[in-house]
């Protein structure tokens, strides 16, 4: 892959609160963040998307619509990052966009005689190219899913693109609600990464403070009150025997396992046992460290010479202590010390992918996604 | 445009009954069909397909199951024409894809302040690549609607590359269900072309056929039935009072107008003043052509040197009959004529597209969608 580019990586996740933009240019295989920022989505729209992904029954008529609804969006979110940066819209070549999730069916169903499996984003990228001028790459995961694959996960390639090293193994760990493992080994090649979900993330620990503040905090900053208590380690002993950890990788998890339900139950236990929220909120934090640590030296060929963090749980200092402490012979780091935004590395991922597919370069990760080879991801729209 | 090029087209009607597929060779400005056939869908498709068009509440998980059923069965299509017509897959280039509509609002719907129009097909376009091998354009309408275009009608643009003749002025009129001509002046260019719906096609006719054998015969073979009757003059002058038939063109209709309702409105009419069967539809097939003489009377720059007839109604040898008689002036011709299957020219024309969008030549034609400017129509999935 040749040429420098500057692309604008658009990504909204599950919570469909708002769409991550990120500016970014691409020489060869350094990437350089110029701009980036989170545009909240309005209640009216966010209502209307979780309309679509939640109830069983919806319209037709509305799934054409909020498509191009979420066009006129994404496009308006790339002119206002441009305009509030001073970055000229006209010097943006490509745009990668990820699109809103609205069905993921990895499993697959049946039809005649063939199991079929689908996933649907919208967020239409014909708009996008025709409101910004500017050639766009989009819908991402159903290539990968032509070819075998879950689409999912497809940011081990940003990972490998970003941070593969000739001499260190490296392990990009990201702990959004869910947190999942990219493995590096030194100087490896797409087919040599290792990834899948570690387990909850951030998923418990913003539960139970949901929980106890009664809805007012939505996360523990900083960790700070974890910080202040003690792990329980009969709970977190229990916690750590649930058969997800010990199912072999390639594995994915979600809301299914460790959602609100596994949340409530979890914490009437501790509850029960008369523990303050202070131990409470260490031992929910300790099973996230743990999980980690404990993949690791389960289903890493080795421990990885650094790990480096992204995703929300990176802020959380007490988790991020107890990753050090458990994995004392790797450098914990954060992406932010290799100029990649904690926060923003799923919109820069899928700047990078929009990349290797305009350059005509295959793009998933096949021993991630279990793909039956690599492919060339998305759709392009030409300016 | 240059290079030859060999190219599958794909269509799908709003009749969801197959997909029509033809084969053609692209060199410069000249088409030649190798092969050409439609494959019917099993009943448990169409129905699923209707299901999603028709009934107002459906699931998500449907659209984004179907999408990807309809991916597969597009696929195979080309592939069995391929081994049908002893043409090697490996010898096809590029796969132009419509898709099949499942819904289409033009007209558009309120999000905040803005009027958001939007269109759906569906039929993943990255199964066909993935499945073939082949680079495939997919998705036209999309850009259409977001340059301000009504996303149709996309085929005038084929019309011209396969029609538009340095001396003689041309119509070319498809007789579908509904009726639509494409004018092209003589050495005209894209935006000088006039093209809109001149009403019922075979609509009404087949849904009399349907009403008099009670189900049995869906349309009158080759005009014999209407080749025995008498056009019921004053019966006639009164549906040519109808407004569809004064508005202005750009326009469209559809069976909001001249569906089911319509027909039985006039059966009935017709039954009540005791007409024979023959007599009632030597007046219906009367009514379409002489629509369409009056449309080109009224709304045409000049009376074309050539119509070009297509689409089922141009087996209808009565109404074409009745055609030549109105237009004196004109040659009539059928569009095999200049070696283009009637049948097949809307896959012949998504054929056509696809060749224009990957050559990075616009391919709308904004004075029939009602476009701001000319773009390039579609989403190109790298094989």
């Amino acid at each position: 892959m040749g040429t420098k580019m500057r692309i604008a990586g658009l990504m909204s996740g599950t919570s469909a609160d708002g769409v991550d933009v990120a500016i970014v240019d691409i020489d060869k295989d350094k990437v350089n963040v110029l701009a980036l920022d989170t545009f909240a989505y309005s209640d009216e729209l966010r209502r209307s998307i979780l309309g679509l992904c939640g109830s069983q029954s919806c319209d037709v008529a509305d799934v054409c619509h909020l498509n191009f609804v979420l066009g006129e969006v994404f496009a308006e979110s790339v002119r206002k990052l441009c305009k509030k940066s001073g970055i000229g819209l006209d010097t943006i070549d490509l745009i990668g966009s990820h699109g809103q999730t609205i069905y993921h069916n990895p499993k697959g169903r049946r039809f005649g005689k063939k199991i079929i499996c689908s996933t649907l984003q919208i967020g239409e990228p014909s708009i996008i190219a025709e409101r910004t001028g500017i050639t766009t790459v989009a819908d991402f995961r159903p290539r990968d899913m032509a070819a075998g694959g879950q689409g999912a996960p497809l940011v081990p390639f940003a990972d490998y693109f970003l941070f593969c090293d000739k001499r260190r193994n490296r392990a990009i760990q990201n702990i959004g609600g869910i947190a999942n493992v990219t493995y590096l080994p030194a100087g490896c090649e797409t087919k040599d990464i290792i990834a899948f979900d570690t387990g909850p993330g951030n998923m418990i620990i913003d539960g139970i403070v949901s929980i106890l503040s009664k809805g007012k905090d939505k996360f523990d900053r900083g960790g700070k009150i974890a910080a202040r208590g003690t792990v329980d380690k009969a709970i977190l002993d229990n916690m750590l025997r649930h058969p997800f950890f010990s199912r072999r990788p390639p594995k994915s998890t979600g809301r299914e396992e460790f959602g609100e339900q596994y949340v409530e139950l979890v914490y009437q236990r501790m509850k029960k046992k008369g523990m303050s929220s202070e131990n409470i909120l260490a031992t929910a934090t300790a099973f996230t460290a743990e999980t980690i640590v404990r993949a690791y030296r389960k289903f890493l060929p080795q421990i990885p010479d650094e790990v480096i963090l992204c995703g929300g749980g990176a802020h959380n200092e007490t988790l991020v202590k107890m990753l050090k402490h458990g994995l004392g012979e790797s450098r914990i780091l954060l992406s932010d010390d290799y100029g990649i935004d904690c926060d923003a590395k799923e919109a820069i991922s899928f700047a990078i992918l929009a990349y290797a597919t305009i350059k005509g370069a295959a793009n998933n990760v096949p021993s991630a996604t279990g793909a039956k080879q690599p492919v060339v991801l998305g759709k392009i729209i030409p300016a």
